[in-house]
């Protein structure tokens, strides 16, 4: 089926809006957050569990899967959902992020990225095509184009130049990916804080035209004011009738934020990252599993959860798991942090159907009140 | 219920035999491996996932448990199967053997093993009494009695006097856990490598009584050859109407020959370890994942296996997943292993219920010859 982006409710109170995206592998339901595969696997969850939590589709890294396995390796295998077992939608990143994220071992020109491998120090080109390229063969649902994520702060003349780069690249990327092509192609906004080079970069990525839209270069060290307001800014410059993507964002507070300024699509490794770390999500806010407090604590992570985890386990076996080293305290703590978040995407999902958006964002942080009378 | 065995097959070709044990938590079909779960978990398995593969019992492991989370904790917290959510019977084992391993960090009296954590290097005395209150704490279904593990070689003087502090020692354990108690009670045979004292320690066991007996002390570093004859020999010294486990075996092939010199119970950390180091059990032998020539071989691990593992991945994804350091590699290799032993049991049973066990046996072994063939 063709990539289509239908919008079902749009809130009044805000811009917050929900729809279904469909591609050939299903429809997804938004807004969503998008688990992030790295490596070609939701560090410790099995597909399974996945689905059980309700995740519509994951995201994969680009960066990662070219230096390994490689994706011709993937490709010769049937792709990478069969590669690791999950049919439905995958997005992939375009690798930008992870290269410029290398510092002192990447080197940008008009042709693209050259970097040294954080593997094994080998050197690499990362062009546009190339990334198209990877992507593809990987078997990606939904591509991104290849861009240049600009730090915070930078100067504004950077911040001009990079972006101007970056939609160049955005043209070779669709001139490899046309329109109408199996997999779904998203432009990128670039243009740092910069509102008048947002606006500039959003109109010209329409002009070439792509099957969605996503802001980047947010969440790299801004304020969260300056980043709500980039959103706030942003967002309404994307057309109505295609999804919107907030790369690589983020806390609850923020997806919930996200959601009222418009977005669809989140994507974010903190629920995965801060689960091995003992980090963990509920109603009333964060909590640290290793805390001495909860030695002898039989209560479940999160009263007002009804996860597998939350229905099966203490917080005193998550402590005792997390202090052993056990592989089980990284799955079990995976488990409910995903989960924390895809009910959290269904409960806005369900808010907007029921014309409730409102009371769901105050009733959110009123929970997140109650801290410390229930942790 | 009231602990019992039940034969219900009896080979003719060899003292390999086919029962049931009956517990308070459910019954056990025998042959059986027991997978190692030493700190409340079975590395990288979900209670589900044990239940999947068909694991009728799991071992913990009392010194472990005693010093972390501690066994007042578990008692607290209801029992070590609450704790870990599993509603099957539990072997604890004495602690003994941990003890003993630590080496220069214990000191053994007549009154038990005093001994420095490996964890915080804190002192402790572990007694035969507080062996069993702390098994008992845990709710264990199954409780060892506290022994001292021989190792190999020894010298016959130290193997008499040992063997003769862990009969009294058994002694002690059997007056806090009398007959009929909930908890069944299995005492220990040692004795070392020496026949003469495995038939006395066997015998004055049998004078004191427990529900079912095991040999300690064999897997300790001796020739396979000495292991089986220990096994030959010490085995049909036991009574043929309670179960008899052979204490941290072992491999595949010993587990076929323990049972046919008639043991009914088996446990060992071999499958979780290995799979954790990449080496996995199959039908034509032991390979190692990591191997380069596994880089893109599309063929499940074992193509003669139906286990999840070897349904959904190939050897090339799991490769990938252990280069990569991810977490799934541990919990799929752990899986597809603990499925390997659990099948092979299975197997066992059934043959042994089809009057096959001979041509069960001469099967097995054909089958490693075709290694080069298949992997």
């Amino acid at each position: 089926m063709a990539f289509s982006y239908a919008l079902l409710n749009q809130d009044k109170g805000s811009q917050a809006r929900r729809g279904t995206i469909t591609t050939s592998r299903g429809v997804i339901e938004t807004p969503v957050f998008m688990p992030v595969g790295t490596q070609g696997t939701v560090k410790g969850m099995l597909p399974e569990a996945l689905k059980e939590i309700g995740a519509q589709i994951i995201l994969a890294n680009t960066y990662h899967l070219y230096l390994r396995p490689g994706h011709e390796l993937v490709k010769q295998l049937g792709g990478l959902h069969a590669f690791m077992n999950w049919d439905r939608p995958i997005l992939t990143d375009s690798g930008g992020f992870q290269v410029f994220s290398l510092g002192e071992l990447r080197k940008i020109t008009e042709e693209g990225a050259s970097f040294q491998s954080h593997l094994d120090g080998s050197r690499h080109l990362l062009t546009p095509e190339l990334s198209m390229e990877i992507q593809l063969a990987l078997g990606s649902d939904i591509v991104m184009v290849f861009d240049e994520c600009i730090p915070h702060p930078a100067e504004r003349k950077y911040v001009a130049e990079s972006t101007a780069l970056s939609l160049r690249w955005a043209k070779r990327c669709r001139e490899v990916i046309p329109a109408g092509s199996r997999a779904a192609l998203f432009g990128i906004v670039q243009g740092g804080m910069e509102t008048d080079l947002r606006r500039q970069s959003a109109e010209q990525l329409q002009e070439i035209g792509f099957e969605g839209y996503a802001l980047g270069g947010l969440s790299v060290g801004e304020e969260t004011a300056l980043m709500y307001e980039m959103m706030e800014y942003s967002l309404p410059l994307l057309p109505a009738n295609r999804p919107r993507y907030v790369i690589g964002v983020g806390t609850p507070e923020n997806l919930v934020e996200g959601v009222a300024r418009g977005c669809d699509m989140f994507d974010c490794v903190m629920p995965t990252r801060n689960a091995r770390n003992g980090v963990l999500f509920t109603s009333f806010g964060k909590i640290s599993i290793k805390q001495a407090r909860y030695r002898d604590d039989s209560q479940p992570i999160d009263p007002a959860c009804d996860c597998y985890v939350c229905r099966n386990y203490s917080r005193a076996y998550l402590r005792h798991l997390y202090t052993s080293g056990e592989i089980l305290a990284s799955v079990l703590n995976t488990h409910h942090n995903l989960y924390y978040y895809q009910r959290l995407m269904a409960d806005m999902r369900q808010a907007l159907e029921a014309d409730a958006f409102g009371e769901f964002r105050a009733d959110f942080y009123r929970k997140r009140e109650q801290t410390e009378l229930l942790r």
